[in-house]
């Protein structure tokens, strides 16, 4: 049988490591024929955009560049498929392409909105009484898929974040007079990303010393009362933000934010939070004042991936096709953790009607009482997920990558 | 004889190598008997803020702690020192100091303004009669000190947005929709940091597509015209801009920028130019529009330091010590050029008149005529800079830090 694999959603570090994982598992087994890639996603798929992949990454320099390159290398879609009822010629369309190219099995890597995409094919395949097997393989920074311990690419992410924010609280630090950083991290309904900082603990920083996430209420005198608080203690007071977090201004009125929907009906385009904030602090607090986003830089610094995620993403890739040639459709792989410390994992199945839909936030737990610090009991959560780094080839000294 | 050396302005990821290169040489010389920082330049120097090193960085891992931090571990200042007429008090409360500690060198490591202040010194020193010898140890990564090749600092922060401005490349082009990503990177009146880009071409990317310096007249629809133009061939236009591009809106009027005078009555805090003209495109073009500043990380990412800057860094600190020592004062130690390939450079001596107050402009001829692109003849200039790897000591996955 033959067999294709597509990306969809945002970027990550480490989606092209699943890929790798898919594509050598299959080339080292002899029931699967050619692998087909699927250009931006199941758009892409419905296009008839289809690349064959055999012979790309079979020497492990080949498998290297894939493994350093950021982003998704057979690019990716913000499509949603419409409803079996009453738009079924979608669905037919698939399937009849899936006949054409004879595909025995369909990995779909990506985040929540992906996985609700291979949740309808898989039900649909069920319906018609389709062989083919439908199978997830999760990535997503914001580490908000339900029913695994953690996702592919959220580690890469972490390691950026925890590294960056280290040399801006160094770069934030060096005069002699009152300032304020806000450091504004990728995060829309989940702060996991943005918790992570908390992992310099571990080295010894104090910054930063305040962190908010979408989990909790935001007031912006809350806000203010909490830097004047730190003001007492740090000259430069370091402040990170999840761009998701809902600004209540009551009477601090700021009309700085804009809002888009995106093609899913989710608030798009969220990156603002820190601009606002940092207009409130200019107003109320008068001092140094500066926000920074950390945009897409930390979704896709290939060049401080964490191994660990690297090895995961593509381990989990790999088990897909395991799950696939087991004959089990309908399933997202997943991590389940086994132990911190030494930390250990093995992959497992769920079920993708649990998974789509569904978002896991941060947890309560791990949040101090007055909203605005992680507790230490969420480290031993974060650390392992940053340990290792990937040696990156290099050519005139910048990382090499790879483009198909 | 005891010295002191202190650092002054923005930071960069070279500024603490240079303090390495003046450390270890003042410590293989039995001439030199302590070694003093001055916390936050010549401010905390005039509040006697003085932290004695000896001891500090003898052992190769206290090097390479001290060399893989970026910022400046002593602090900086942005403080302008009043001309010696009318304001004599402020010289006289400096050489009491210089007195009281036994210095026989000062060592300012510092940009364009901190060239001022060591030549005012300088001078003062030489109407008084002082022995006192005053030597500027050049670092900003905008390179637009006269009379030196590039300046330490550069190096790593071009190699910086060389590895980033690629990942961003390939972060951009995921979607199969028209798109422009618009890149701001600092340089305030010198544009040679956004120039360093063209570097990226010789590892086969043909982004970014348009780039655009301070030192060209800026149109806001010329900036359309040319976005049109790359469309027609790129689904998604990457455009890298200088932070300090004169926006000309003619009839595109905007009001999203505020500018801000510094110390030196500059214009500070210029960060805006990429998101003046992401409204721009999305008014003007309707797609979609992204705008990243690569802010402070360009200046301070030391994970990403360039080996070859490093090296220099610390080498001209070692030579700022040889040239006291020979009764030179009032010099800047400045890299002179011998060859790129194979790269060759020496450290020499320039007079601090001729370098304070002036400012080097990226060369008009490396410029399109179009004002919007690099030319190829300016990549063998910024390459050498940006080669070789640091090797940075970590724990727990997150890069070491000194902090004193």
């Amino acid at each position: 049988m033959n067999i294709v694999a597509a990306q969809s959603g945002g970027p990550t570090a480490a989606i092209n490591a699943s890929l790798l994982g898919v594509y050598r598992e299959a080339r080292e087994n002899k029931q699967i024929e050619r692998i087909f890639g699927a250009r931006n996603g199941i758009e892409g798929f419905l296009q008839e955009k289809l690349v064959e992949l055999n012979g790309l990454f079979d020497t492990e320099e080949q498998a290297q560049l894939l493994r350093q390159t950021p982003s998704t290398v057979l690019g990716s879609c913000r499509y949603k498929l419409p409803p079996v009822c009453p738009d079924e010629k979608t669905y037919v369309r698939i399937f009849d392409l899936l006949d054409k190219y004879q595909i025995g099995a369909f990995f779909y890597i990506g985040g929540n909105d992906s996985m609700d995409t291979i949740d309808k094919l898989a039900q649909y395949g069920s319906m018609i009484g389709s062989p083919i097997r439908f199978i997830g393989i999760p990535k997503t920074i914001d580490n908000d898929l339900m029913h695994t311990d953690h996702t592919p690419g959220f580690g890469s992410a972490a390691k950026y974040v925890a590294t960056t924010v280290q040399e801006i609280i160094r770069d934030s630090s060096v005069y002699a007079l009152n300032s304020v950083t806000i450091i504004e991290i990728m995060g829309r309904n989940a702060g996991w990303l943005t918790a992570s900082v908390c992992v310099l603990r571990k080295n010894g920083e104090v910054a930063p010393h305040l962190v908010y996430l979408p989990e909790k209420p935001f007031r912006v005198s809350d806000f203010i009362r909490d830097v004047k608080e730190v003001q007492k203690q740090h000259k430069a007071v370091i402040v990170a933000v999840s761009e998701g977090i809902l600004l209540d201004f009551e009477d601090h009125a700021d009309d700085g934010r804009h809002q888009v929907l995106d093609g899913f009906g989710h608030v798009g385009q969220l990156a603002g939070a820190g601009k606002a904030l940092e207009r409130v602090v200019r107003r109320e607090l008068g001092c140094k004042v500066r926000a920074i986003e950390l945009n897409v830089m930390q979704r896709c610094s290939s060049h401080l991936a964490s191994m660990t995620d690297l090895r995961e993403a593509e381990t989990i890739g790999r088990e897909g096709i395991k799950a696939a040639l087991s004959g089990v459709t309908g399933v997202m792989m997943s991590i389940k953790r086994l132990a911190d410390e030494p930390y250990q994992i093995e992959i497992v199945q769920t079920r993708l009607h649990g998974v789509a839909g569904l978002e896991k936030h941060f947890p309560e737990e791990w949040i101090t009482a007055e909203g605005n610090q992680i507790r230490d009991e969420a480290i031993p959560y974060f650390s392992p997920l940053i340990q290792g780094d990937l040696y990156v080839l290099k050519k005139n000294g910048i990382p090499m990558q790879y483009s198909l």
